[in-house]
């Protein structure tokens, strides 16, 4: 029997539902910005030795809410473990980026693939199982993966890439190569999401990171609607309550209004797009998740401050002149640098819990 | 007294004139994907060996105009060479990107920083000069420069960046030094591209490629507002006609109202973007120029041109049942990659002349 939730205001948010302040998390709050981190990171030996150990990934994701009041844990793992449980073998070498072994690049290659096997995931849901505990009420915790155009990039290119080449080169040569990869992936991903909510998930996130760089056709057919198919696949409700769903397209103000209309509960937004540019362009009809640019965490706390405080009034008012409420879950518009100081971040919460709650106290 | 235009196209559709085809050319179209290209480099040395020397210059220039006929030539050079010419140090190392000697990072080089004695860039004009001999009036000409903030970034980071640390947290921290090496930018971009014009560029074009990568109000502040007085500086008339301007945004999309609302004649869009729902939101008060995914080139020619007449579609008929004339300048979304097969570009460009002529013709 899990603990009661102490503190719902991410849930509530993603939902549309009153809070007392504005919820904050920050992507990749678990990370190398904090000593703390580098050091569990040292113990365990490599990124992936801590992905795969249920208590390590437990520990970090623990950290940066002993430091401060975030409103939300998410999993400590990579958006890659799904096409390395296909076979594809991730390597992650000091001081790259993650690389495939197996890259799927051709007819053969693509008519190999398949759908993982759950139990090669096992560790992940442990490790969501073990975080649950140790948050012990808290706050939620969040799943994720990666959304199905995004995990193709990295399986056709076999590592990051500055154009696309391969798999942009699949995409308009053989269309119908990619289209089995990302059926594959809409399937896979689903069974991986759910999963994580039975072993404890509160709210799952579909990380587009490469959807941004589409051509608008392109996105539509080949980003957007197999995440509209995937999550029409997820699993909304658990331990009797809804499981809110967070679409993230980096990238993605030029399809705002479509990605309001797959079925998610909240969009997520980069530092490009206005919130409440943003706001009006989706009338309340999701949530908002964003979008302060990770670089104004370099900057001196009282502008820090200023900036957390924009972004707050830029998405304006919960509650309308109509009565409806809108939703704003405050994040980054990217994962937050290494290069981060702490004590940057912990102007950030205050702000934001701060200026949030004299937001909602009657004048 | 330089020879007339045989084929004024592209300077027409600039300025929503009516055309008899959509004109196309390609940034970066005199560059590695050609073998003759790389011939040229090879005996001249380096980029920069290119670059300085006029002869080399206008070969490479007219190389792509050899091949095809597209409707414009641009001018080859780098948007580089202005910080170089402030004392910068500008390196081309080999098999890395540029790199400046003495980035401008404090107060104290921020101070000693002054705009450029334009003599430093003389071997520019003389290229401009040398191409509008050798071209003979066959097609227009564009010169070109990058934006004050594109530069900026440039200046402070001293080379390419993944996150823009250093030149963010500039302008974050002390947004007073970042104004003033905006405000010499501005100043010195307007020179550099009115003698251009002297020299006998016809149209001018500012690269904005990492306005892009700037938070909502960031943008408007520090890239936008530069680009408007840059805009305002230029000289608009030469040689009895007016000299069009195109400005472009990469990522620009969530400005395009505001973008073109600076008094360009033409805005750059890359692939992100609908044409279609570019055009209505600008509602024909500029023309646009763009917008294929570079990567589309990597495809078998029959995509090439089908891609091209998507493109061109969704731009639709240049003239409106209101009687009012849209522009359309057919190009890429980016500089074409060093990958693309050269006979993918003879597709495309008979695509876009060829399918545009038809859509001139009355049923």
């Amino acid at each position: 029997m899990p603990a009661p939730l102490q503190n719902d205001n991410f849930l509530r948010a993603c939902l549309r539902e009153p809070v007392d302040h504005t919820p904050i998390w920050l992507m990749r709050q678990a990370g190398r910005y904090l000593p703390e981190y580098r050091a569990t990171r040292a113990r365990a030996g490599s990124f992936m030795g801590l992905a795969t150990s249920p208590a390590f990934a437990t520990e970090v994701t623990l950290q940066p809410l002993e430091r401060w009041p975030l409103d939300a844990a998410i999993l400590f793992s990579d958006i890659l473990t799904v096409p390395d449980a296909m076979g594809l073998g991730l390597q992650f070498a000091e001081g790259e980026g993650p690389r495939f072994e197996h890259p799927v690049r051709d007819e053969q290659a693509v008519a190999r693939l398949q759908a993982p096997d759950l139990d090669r995931l096992r560790y992940v849901f442990d490790a969501v199982a073990s975080i649950r505990r140790a948050l012990d009420g808290r706050v939620p915790l969040i799943g994720f993966a990666g959304s199905p155009w995004t995990l193709a990039c990295y399986m056709v290119e076999g590592a990051g890439s500055d154009d696309y080449r391969l798999v942009k080169t699949m995409l308009y040569a053989r269309p119908d190569l990619l289209q089995r990869i990302l059926d594959l992936n809409v399937q896979a991903v689903a069974a991986y999401l759910n999963a994580q909510v039975d072993a404890g998930a509160q709210a799952v996130m579909i990380f587009d990171s490469w959807g941004g760089v589409l051509a608008d056709s392109a996105f539509r057919r080949f980003s957007l609607e197999p995440m509209r198919q995937l999550v029409q696949r997820l699993q909304r409700t658990a331990e009797g309550r809804r499981v809110p769903c967070i679409v993230f397209t980096k990238g993605g103000g030029p399809w705002l209004e479509a990605l309001a209309g797959i079925g998610a509960d909240v969009i997520g937004l980069d530092w490009t797009v206005s919130l409440g540019d943003a706001r009006r362009r989706v009338d309340d009809r999701v949530a908002l998740q964003g979008n302060l640019d990770p670089a104004v965490l370099f900057a001196p706390p009282a502008v820090v401050q200023a900036e957390a405080v924009a972004v707050i009034d830029d998405f304006g008012a919960p509650r309308r002149a109509d009565g409806r409420c809108g939703g704003h879950v405050f994040n980054l518009g990217h994962g937050i640098s290494q290069h981060t100081p702490p004590e940057h971040v912990t102007a950030l919460v205050e702000a934001v819990h701060a200026h949030s709650r004299r937001q909602r106290t009657p004048a």
